[in-house]
């Protein structure tokens, strides 16, 4: 560029962006599809209760850690936050369950990550630890743990303590890492200390004059917001069609929004006129060779291209560069509308990509710009610094599409380090979500619901109360009785998908057919592993104690339990017996028929169940109606059995989400 | 004082003191006595669940407000944080159920607030609302109300979302407020903007070397709070044991702690010498006749006594004087050391008083003399600035007394506005926290269980998992007939304090007994009110709903619900028969009997319920087997019942403490 060989300059530019998105899509493509995408949906699922087999194995971790750096180097329009907390997630969960047990690593006190509700822990804390990381800003953790948490089922007290302990533990490391960064060696990596974008604007003073544009930025940014999540779902929806054609196809795609995002980010600054230097800057103007805020490209000596500023910086200097306060005049009122919208379209482009890609900075981006256009806009009506403006945007536009308010003015203070905002960037985040609201739902949940977990909402929809759980109870009922033949067990797990089944006594084992308990398909798996069999149906005489040792019924890590196909039993052995009495669970949560749907699934949500036994008002017929599992009470599930009820749902339901969420 | 008469000043401050505390305490003591203390351990009582019949009622709102004030301003060392909690969820509670309709200005969508969990719900954001005015500092009401309902029953997701909106409109009132006072006619109040204590100490740099000063400092915080927890607990068993004996001597205790104080605070200042005034300070010295930090008291001109700036502040300029930086020299050893003796004992003596006092600016004002004391010790050793010390020193002690790490650091944060901090406060805060939990448990949980308030507990203790829940079941079980005599029912009203009961029906109405549902005492006293009673034994043939609306059973305010003894029946109605069909729950929560008592924990309290019905594993017997309530899953319950338990619990609780919370 500074030979003024700009066709040169254009190619290096394209090509090493091609190369490295093609790295990024093929490693993704090929080795691990489960690391495409933010993560963040996927983490929210697991923590809701969704059992996702490939998303948190090892090799996604590497694939995602590699993938995330070449994606986000390409100049694609994505971010590093909802990746990295993928990554912490897939950490904690190979940390706490599986690489360990491999190399023998394995201690006593890891058997506390034995178990589903603990290993959901350890996720949250990871995935907490790796938004303080990118955010290198530490208590949002809390608040936006929390808030993620009060989304998902499993929620318990003590896990405020322990991610707490762990954020504290990652400031600890991220601060040792940044004092020895200190000298330089490490890039970008050190600059910025704990706090990324320190605006130091002095006299930040507001007044009631000040309300009427900060709130109409707000409903802007909700509709905006909201729009925003309306283009995402309607591109992914195009580019699911797309992949599904298969992994060429999805190369292709990243192929071309690759050098779509070069040819626009290095074309759309010559439509930019140089400006002078301004003459009082502490900072290199123009910047050359170096980060900076002053771009030459194609200008002259002491002019910089305030749109080249904008488009050949990292994310995070273009952030701090709109958020920085006393540059009312670093930008034109085009470049700002320019980049606006190229991040607005470019950051929907190219989220569903087979790349590691984050969905949280390219908002942040796009919200700061448009507040930056809003004040622009607005001029002289309005006292407010403009860097002050790109914030109110940042949060208007991030209430509009995340939703997520308290962790979303958490972590803005925490990136600004300013706390007298504070009563603007709320105002701004409620009038944003509440448009917002009205018009469509989150982008997480968007996504979750486009990927199809069965993902369980924190309240029950209206409807709920309207059915009782016999309503949505399906299908026959698979049980097993106290003593059950094998060949019959065999059978039953090879021509059902079921995890849990009843376990009822009947005569001679008791009086009348009496419900013993439930039973799960991986503990039944086991039993046939072991080939512990009784020649005849009658109650088991050993005690299984001395046979089977609590860790043999550990949950493994997902995506390596044992199949029913792998266990092959001779003709003799399918006809003895098992006694299943000592390996159920004797206790389990029940309701009566007639309880209705959403009390049923407040129990179901809170308590954080798989499995929920019906159990019959007349205790005359037989011990047990149904069993209800997470499926059922997905709206999907409920609305194919009463297609009714569909009217009645969607008239309610925006007010509905409205005042509850 | 300026005219050197000393005894005259000395007998106005005594008296002023005197009479201030005496009108608190009178006002307390005769009208509502529920108003005393700080009113933290009785809102967390209340969301956890436990029906409080006068915390909240109007009377002890106007007495917290008046006696708060009196208090704070007698010179008693007590804090106004808890009382403001206190009356902020006095006022939601009010607002949302009572007065309203007192007056006739009850309106339709006020009937959301007729049941228990709505209410709490507005509980929860008044005491979040509370905490954002006590401190100016808004963030900490999402971190602080997570932490705060993580240890109460009933949480659920919305709330977040509708806290946040409460504090938004908390910090802009608060601003419109502090505008208006800005002109300086509101006293004391306009100062400070939304940020109370702002250490603008600006080059704050830690290195490893000063880590460990910190750690000690944490650990002898940690075990300075716990002994002041222990101290607290003692005192307020004896302070309880002289206020049984009648109003006389709760006020003769008052005068006494009060004079005391008065002694204390005008008489240990001369024990400190006068020191010459700073050089270059901004501030006048010294401080004549307003609030500053340089107090004259017996001093020349031109010099301050160092100990009085402390004693005669408000609590909240000690704090900032203690918090600033650059004033390493202000302070002599021996003044920080008196100053936080006295300050750690007039705490503990002032806290069990019949007035409303609140124990967190004590223990800040505590902590942070105490962080003084430890920087001054140092000396060289550590290049800290002794107002960071101030800062460390209060978290360190917060810690180690209330142990809410999270609030707290928050908290902390926000009064400071200094984000660099955080990783030093968090480091102490996990310090002083483990420390101080391996020797007694936090403030608050000592001062509900002296209380005697059936406080259920996040996690179960150990030994509930050996139990199952027919353990814990005791007595006869009082139930009702689906068709029942009107006598039957008065009777066991009357002679039982039960507040739910099981509907069984028997032959002729089913062909065996059958657990039909739940029905409440408040329901049944409005059935019995009404005289809608049947001639024979028979189903109600007329509909249910138009005798009786909705609104009929909704819950009153508490304290004002209806009496058995109230109602007077004639010989001939308390023949007669109520079906009770149509108003009883007919899907309760159940478990069976051989459920483990931790696991029915989990359910009581994470689904909020007041009743658990056990139903029997086998179908033979009596449909219910018994009725769980809040009192049968505390430890007191249940260590009465299994005596053998208790050594086990102790011995392993220490651990599981510290592990777990």
């Amino acid at each position: 560029m500074l030979a003024q060989k700009y066709y040169w300059a254009f190619g290096v530019f394209v090509m090493s962006n091609f190369v490295l998105t093609m790295l990024a899509a093929v490693l993704t493509a090929y080795i691990a599809p489960a690391a495409a995408g933010s993560g963040i949906p996927e983490v929210m699922a697991y923590l809701n209760g969704v059992d996702l087999p490939e998303v948190f194995s090892f090799r996604t971790l590497v694939i995602k850690v590699i993938g995330c750096i070449a994606a986000v180097s390409s100049s694609l329009h994505v971010g590093k936050a909802g990746p990295m907390v993928h990554t912490s997630a897939c950490v904690a969960l190979e940390f706490g369950a599986r690489r360990f047990k491999k190399y023998r690593l394995t201690c006593k006190w890891l058997r506390y990550f034995k178990n589903d509700r603990d290993r959901r822990d350890l996720v949250t804390c990871g995935a907490g630890a790796g938004v303080a990381a990118a955010f290198r800003a530490p208590i949002e953790n809390g608040a936006a743990m929390t808030n993620a948490t009060a989304n998902v089922s499993m929620w318990r007290s003590a896990l405020l303590w322990r991610a707490f302990f762990t954020t504290a533990i990652v400031v600890a490391v991220l601060r040792a890492l940044i004092d020895v960064c200190n000298s330089g060696k490490c890039g970008l990596f050190g600059k910025g200390g704990l706090i990324m974008f320190n605006v130091t604007a002095d006299d930040i003073s507001y007044g009631s004059k000040d309300l009427l544009p900060v709130i109409i930025l707000g409903v802007i940014g909700g509709i905006l917001g909201s729009l925003y999540n309306f283009l995402l779902e309607k591109l992914l929806r195009v580019y699911s069609l797309i992949n599904e054609k298969g992994c060429a196809y999805k190369l292709l795609l990243a192929a071309f929004v690759s050098i779509t995002t070069s040819f626009c980010l290095f074309g759309l600054p010559w439509l930019a006129s140089c400006r002078p230097c301004p003459i009082n800057t502490s900072e290199a103007c123009p910047s050359i060779g170096r980060s900076g805020n002053f771009k030459k490209f194609q200008c002259a000596p002491d002019h910089y291209n305030d749109l080249a500023s904008l488009f050949f910086n990292t994310n995070d200097d273009t952030i701090r560069n709109l958020y920085s306060g006393g540059t009312d005049n670093a930008f034109s009122k085009y470049s700002i509308l320019i980049f606006f919208a190229t991040s607005f379209f470019l950051g929907i482009f190219s989220y569903g990509l087979v790349v590691p890609s984050g969905l949280f900075v390219p908002v942040i981006l796009t919200g700061a710009a448009y507040g930056r256009l809003v004040a622009l806009l607005v001029g002289s009506h309005s006292t407010l610094d403009h860097g002050l403006f790109a914030v109110l945007g940042s949060a208007s536009f991030l209430g509009g599409s995340m939703r997520m308010t308290v962790s979303v003015c958490v972590i803005l203070l925490e990136l600004t380090n300013n706390l007298v905002l504070l009563p603007l960037v709320m105002l701004v985040l409620l009038v944003s979500k509440a448009v917002a609201d009205v018009l469509n739902s989150n982008i997480y949940d968007i996504i979750v619901k486009l990927k199809g977990f069965p993902f369980l909402e924190g309240y029950g929809e209206p409807y709920m109360r309207q059915l009782t759980v016999s309503d949505v109870v399906t299908g026959p009922l698979q049980f097993f009785r106290g003593v059950e033949r094998v060949g019959n067990i065999v059978h039953v797990l090879k021509t059902t998908g079921h995890n849990g089944f009843p376990v009822i006594d009947e005569p001679p084992f008791s009086d009348s057919p009496l419900l013993y308990g439930l039973i799960l398909r991986a503990h039944l798996l086991v039993l046939l592993k072991r080939r512990q069999f009784l020649p005849n149906c009658s109650l088991a005489s050993s005690d299984a104690s001395r046979l089977f040792s609590p860790l043999d019924f550990a949950k493994r890590g997902s995506g390596k339990g044992d199949d029913i196909c792998d266990i092959h039993l001779t003709p003799q052995e399918m006809n003895m017996f098992i006694d299943l009495h000592p390996f159920s669970n004797t206790s389990p949560y029940t309701v009566v028929e007639t309880m209705s749907l959403a009390k049923a699934l407040i129990l179901f949500r809170e308590v954080g169940l798989r499995h929920l036994l019906v159990i019959p008002k007349c205790s005359s017929r037989s011990p047990v109606a149904g069993l209800l599992t997470r499926h059922d009470f997905t709206p999907e599930h409920i609305l194919r059995l009463h297609p009714t009820l569909t009217e009645i749902k969607w008239k309610r339901k925006k007010l509905f989400r409205f005042y509850f969420r």
